[in-house]
């Protein structure tokens, strides 16, 4: 039997063990691509823009033409036309000349400045007022002035958001290299499950674990196959098992909580590959058990399902992210307890809370009432966790918020 | 022409003029509901559990026969049998009798309490010993003890996460009643734009805010229209804008930065329905229209892709989630500033930043270069606000961190 791990130690645990998979690059459609983790660097190719461009609706110059002048000394310049949006400037301007120009419009080759309209007059001759001096490069962006060729924009393992596919779209990068989803085998054990389409007998309940860990990991990004509910017989659970791991990537057995079938488990995963760990000092969340076979992952989750989520949300992602090669950045809110927590076990404790804003600052309010199912899973807004090493917090104390997926 | 209004009045605008639409609920599949948004308040119909109901591996007793035991003076009580996982206890326990009960099993009437199997010694012979004192109540959930009927377990307008599909797993509600997901039309203009797919000629760039608009939509969880790029010719943009609010609830156009694209933005706005705003006191987004077309929104969102993003994370959305009824909990994080930023604009000025740890505290560096859109888009791993009556921010000043999606 191996010895409990601290949090810490299972991380470590996951980051020695587990490595990203090679291999796993598809090419996809720029719109499919939000939310999903970026498989290599993203370099420009291009000049952006490839024109110099102007920034306001104005007249551009020579910025040494309008040095001195003012509202009441204008500089006098002749306008020698037009630049029309979406059109190249393909003039080149002289000295003691300019043309207008919009905004996001082209400007000529010897212009290095604009000045807004609302500093120009125009005198219907021809000839155009400056009222403002201007200095080289303002009111535009040079030729590659946002990126030049060669120029690492986004790095890969960043999970892209709407604003990458903003620089994508720019850049023409309309298929984008992405890590595949991992396929993760959800597997449900227990002789009191049911479905929860049917009405349970007596003794019985109603698998919460299966469709909750199926819609985590759907929210996290990973493609998860259910494999249902398997009654509590090992040779059973161990062909499940088998199928499961030549399918999928990642397998995920929760349940099971009589202490039969947790050995059954143990004994399964031992079988099947290496044992990692087998308990976690956390609580909710002691009965963990973290196996690997080959480079696949197979965890053995607790039956409770609140215990699961937490394992999962702690453990489980951080190890399909490591798996991606997905930066895990993970800043969370802080929020001050309106009143004190006890906690006294040795092991870290995850307690539900809910939040409140008083006076723009955020509290969290420790839920208090026996750990029911349904109440702890809809009732909290998030979760904070109390260290092992720590008998209790002090109301006002700062906590970290958790929320997860 | 409109004054310009600041953020405040916007979202105040927002809330008068609009009102979350009627007749949207559909029932959807359990598997399909996360990230969705709750339609109706979601009321236990059953006792959860259904049973009393064991949380440990134990054994179940009448508490009262357990006072005054302990380890050295064990209650000695008769064992009458075992419940197995998934079967029901039916039978009545008697005084000086216990039976064996796993975790989530059964609890016949008659006890009130279970014993651990830790304090409990089978001594063969038909009897048991209990070596801890318990009450009544200890290591079972009551019938109904987590949820019962009547009670409200989720309510409408909360966006499912995985442990509410649990919760509701649980409560064999495996149709869910959500809100229909809005259809958004999106539009680009600009006689400069060409698709992302093109190579851009002089004086051409590609359509940016199409694609990105989509993708925030997309994960915000509404349903994106695409309507392409149009030219900036007043009846063909009206006839376009027409088509979409037809076949949308809400329709976004961008860009058309130039002074007369703008203006024929404003007329077809006004001529399809009612002006409510020209103009956001924020940098960037000042060139933000709003109208409604009978109950729909129509807004003119800016040119300039970060401001268009912006003008959509602060206000399109907080819109989009009036009218769908969803609730908006907005906590953000919040970090200090690394160094000072001045702001000198009379208006809310959005700064970009990268964020750092140091000592476990959260920093916020405000990234200083010229605003370039690709660098803009993707260098800022978030933003913050300096208000509009505020000169700028001093080094150690505490932000909040706007990321969106």
């Amino acid at each position: 039997m191996l010895r409990v791990k601290t949090p810490e130690e299972v991380l470590a645990i996951i980051e020695k063990e587990f490595r990203p998979l090679p291999g796993r690059t598809e090419l996809i459609a720029l719109e499919e691509a939000p939310g999903r983790v970026l498989a290599e660097d993203i370099t420009a190719e291009e000049y952006v823009p490839d024109f110099h461009r102007s920034t306001v609706d104005g007249y551009a110059l020579k910025a040494e033409d309008s040095f001195g002048c003012s509202e009441s000394i204008p500089a006098i310049l002749r306008c020698t036309g037009e630049v029309l949006m979406g059109e190249a400037a393909d003039f080149t301007l002289d000295r003691g000349c300019c043309c207008a120009v919009p905004t996001g419009g082209a400007i000529p080759d010897g212009a290095d400045s604009v000045v807004m309209l609302e500093y120009a007059e125009d005198y219907g001759d021809g000839t155009i007022g400056i009222g403002k001096s201007t200095a080289p490069g303002e009111n535009l962006i040079f030729r590659g002035g946002d990126v030049h060729p060669g120029k690492i924009v986004l790095e890969k393992g960043r999970v892209l958001n709407s604003r990458d596919i903003g620089a994508l779209a720019a850049m023409g990068r309309v298929r984008v290299p992405v890590v595949k989803k991992l396929r993760v085998a959800v597997i449900s054990t227990g002789d009191e499950l049911v479905t929860p389409e049917e009405k349970p007998g007596p003794g019985q309940v109603r698998d919460v674990n299966g469709p909750m860990l199926i819609a985590l990991l759907r929210t996290f990004g990973g493609e998860a196959v259910s494999y249902g509910i398997v009654k509590d017989e090992e040779e059973k659970l161990r062909a499940t098992v088998e199928q499961a791991l030549r399918d999928c990537d990642a397998v995920l057995l929760s349940g099971g909580s009589s202490v039969g079938a947790k050995d059954a488990a143990c004994r399964i995963i031992e079988s099947l590959g290496e044992l990692l760990l087998h308990g976690i000092a956390i609580k909710p969340g002691k009965p963990t058990i973290l196996g690997k076979a080959g480079v696949k992952p197979l965890v053995g989750l607790p039956g409770h399902p609140v215990a699961a989520w937490f394992v999962t949300e702690l453990f489980v992602l951080p190890l399909l992210s490591r798996l991606m090669g997905r930066e895990r950045e993970s800043y969370s809110l802080s929020a001050r307890l309106t009143e004190s927590v006890s906690a006294n076990h040795g092991r870290a404790q995850y307690q539900g809370l809910r939040l409140e804003r008083k006076e723009g600052e955020l509290w969290a309010r420790p839920i208090r009432s026996k750990s029911g199912l349904i109440s702890s899973l809809a009732g909290a807004e998030g979760f904070f966790a109390i260290d092992r090493d720590c008998e209790g917090l002090p109301q006002g104390a700062e906590i970290q918020l958790i929320t997860g997926e």
